[in-house]
């Protein structure tokens, strides 16, 4: 059996690793791929390494063209020569977190246990058998790939909403590899409600016939409509109400003649629904539904403090790493408040730690877009970060 | 073709007009349906009538067992002997809005444009070719229904939600015949978000396959899957996010073992989520998917202002209408300032006008629970009402 539309996708930079990675839920793979990019070099000192988490449905191309969509890096607003994370001083490192679709070991690999009751081709993804991962997994991951590169210490972990929580996990698990960690717009858990959110996001992907118990790769046919529909609800807590009502309001546009899915009134539709339907439509042609899975169910799972016994600041007892966090200010999936916890946490725990609330009205996207408040607080923060790591300018 | 399934439905107390009503959209519909319940006594003076608005999934079984659910009504708390609205006193009148699905004229009614190309039995239901109708085209068949009843004057029209649409509708459109209205909960537009979240709905309804372009009917199967999942997803909007976390926060239950659709670490899943999946299982066996469709779609399209060339203000200019507002501290989907919005206007049109924001952290439910507060408020203010009505006690 071959699934060559399933198969077929862009060769990504990566690096397979042979050693086993137990994961926390018991489960071993014997070997696993991490895809990653670089920019920038690494100093002779190896010290000027910035490890940049990416979020739920982001990937590894934060400063460049994206191989699928063609569309700019997901950060080079933050991530490039002279930009805040500059990489003209750093050597920035991005990878496809475990449980991925754009080269690490996630559900779209060939399984690897043995168990292949549906082809012995050894070309049988996962597909919802893959084991569940959690932030730690990930991290660990990472922790081999920075190991790979001949990286001790990291100079800085920086990433946004699930990076941020990547973020948090380095600190805990490798307080002695990372010298700077950023967490911005994230929480030290997942809170109910958006667990909720994501509870929708899968029920519309189960919902769809094409999900075929998540073997969708046999008829290839994928679950574009629930994955869409758990892609345009998702998109709702990305942004304020404030934002879509700038951006939106009321206001109608002509309705697509060709759909019977159009209740409209006068042949009209709001702008907001557009720009809904096309946010689903665009997002199923990169993203794999079973990794949204996955990955959405690695989030729900995060609670840091409960790996210490439900004590925060047991999670960063004696650490040296230097910490700033962000958040901002029309942010409710992931509100001040979370990031407030945190710093008060840290702070607890003696840690050296900057906690910065951004005003905007563009909510949790800020992170993602241009926020020249955010840019200048991120550069400080890392120029002095380098003063005190005695970073060569 | 008979539709058994479809139309075996419970005998709703009703009252057929014969009188084409015109809508909004210029269809005239020739003659149409309202399903509605009475509770309590109209006097002799038929100066004790309160007319009671239901919210988007709601029906006008408020103060007594459901026929379909058996669950107590939906406003039982509210609604009945010595209630805050009391039934010992006042008459009280609640419709179905048009197009719904418990009796009164909606896209599960047979069709009567003469347009019945798939049957000619006279059975096949409008479906999703049930013209789009507004708020004003549910207050005017609520009209028909007050003056069927022998009312020219309600002493109150009172609603939450939606149902509070329908009331500042009232107050707008028949000033003369209400002396006091009670819009609760709810806004004078509907805003982008919710315009967002319900199109989120409305494509997961689309999606799936059961839906049959609407005509799902025929088949005997119904989008439940797809209305379930917009059923969650609204769900999480009426409450807050502290009440999800108060009320489940990250506790994890056994995972049903049945089911390929638990993606979880050690057959455990949150409470949250089971919780969700229950409010969007038992919601499809009370709720027709085309309603859903054409009441979320009313609601959108509800802008009062937009009907005096934007100016809220000229919607209650002279009006004689004592108003008292409510809003609730935790309503993220209709927020205070929303209601605010609305006092300001009535204030500028001169009106009697109260409003109320009751603390709470149970977000826009609060409408429906028990909240002590808002039911003392409500009963001061209809109390005040009826001095002033020369309402006999």
């Amino acid at each position: 059996m071959d699934h060559p539309a399933f198969f077929a996708q862009v060769e990504h930079s990566h690096v397979a690793f042979d050693e086993p990675l137990t994961l926390e839920c018991g489960v071993t793979l014997p070997r696993f791929t991490v895809a990653y990019r670089t920019y920038g070099r690494l100093n002779a000192a190896r010290s000027n390494a910035v490890l940049v988490c990416h979020a739920l449905t982001g990937d590894q191309y934060v400063a460049e063209d994206h191989p699928i969509t063609g569309k700019p890096g997901w950060w080079d607003t933050v991530v490039g020569p002279g930009r805040p994370v500059d990489t003209d001083r750093f050597f920035v490192i991005c990878a496809n977190v475990l449980g991925g679709c754009m080269g690490s070991t996630g559900p779209r690999s060939p399984r690897q246990d043995g168990l292949n009751p549906w082809g012995d081709d050894g070309l049988e993804p996962w597909g919802t058998d893959f084991p569940p991962v959690t932030m730690r997994d990930m991290v660990s991951a990472q922790k081999r790939l920075v190991d790979h590169l001949g990286i001790a210490r990291l100079f800085a972990v920086i990433g946004g909403s699930m990076g941020g929580m990547q973020a948090l996990q380095w600190a805990a698990s490798y307080p002695d590899a990372v010298f700077a960690a950023i967490p911005v717009a994230c929480a030290a858990y997942h809170s109910a409600q958006n667990i909720a959110f994501h509870e929708v996001g899968r029920q519309a992907i189960f919902a769809d016939p094409d999900w075929q118990g998540g073997r969708y790769w046999r008829s290839g046919r994928v679950p574009a409509r629930g994955l869409a529909v758990a892609r345009m609800c998702a998109h709702i807590t990305y942004v304020s109400e404030q934002a879509l009502t700038r951006k939106f309001g009321r206001r109608l546009q002509e309705a697509p003649k060709d759909s019977r899915e159009a209740i409209d009134l006068f042949g009209e539709m709001f702008e907001v629904e557009s720009y809904l339907r096309h946010q689903g439509s665009t997002f199923v042609q990169r993203f794999d539904a079973n990794s949204y899975l996955t990955i959405t169910r690695a989030m729900d799972y995060f609670d840091l403090a409960a790996d210490y016994d439900g004590d925060l600041v047991a999670a960063f007892r004696n650490t040296r790493t230097r910490f700033l966090l962000v958040s901002f200010t029309s942010d409710w999936l992931f509100p001040t408040a979370e990031s407030r916890d945190i710093a008060r946490a840290l702070n607890r725990a003696g840690a050296n730690v900057s906690f910065v609330e951004i005003p905007t009205d563009k909510g949790h996207d800020a992170f993602l877009l241009d926020e020249p408040d955010f840019h200048r607080t991120l550069a400080g923060f890392l120029a002095g970060c380098a003063v005190h790591a005695r970073l060569e300018p």
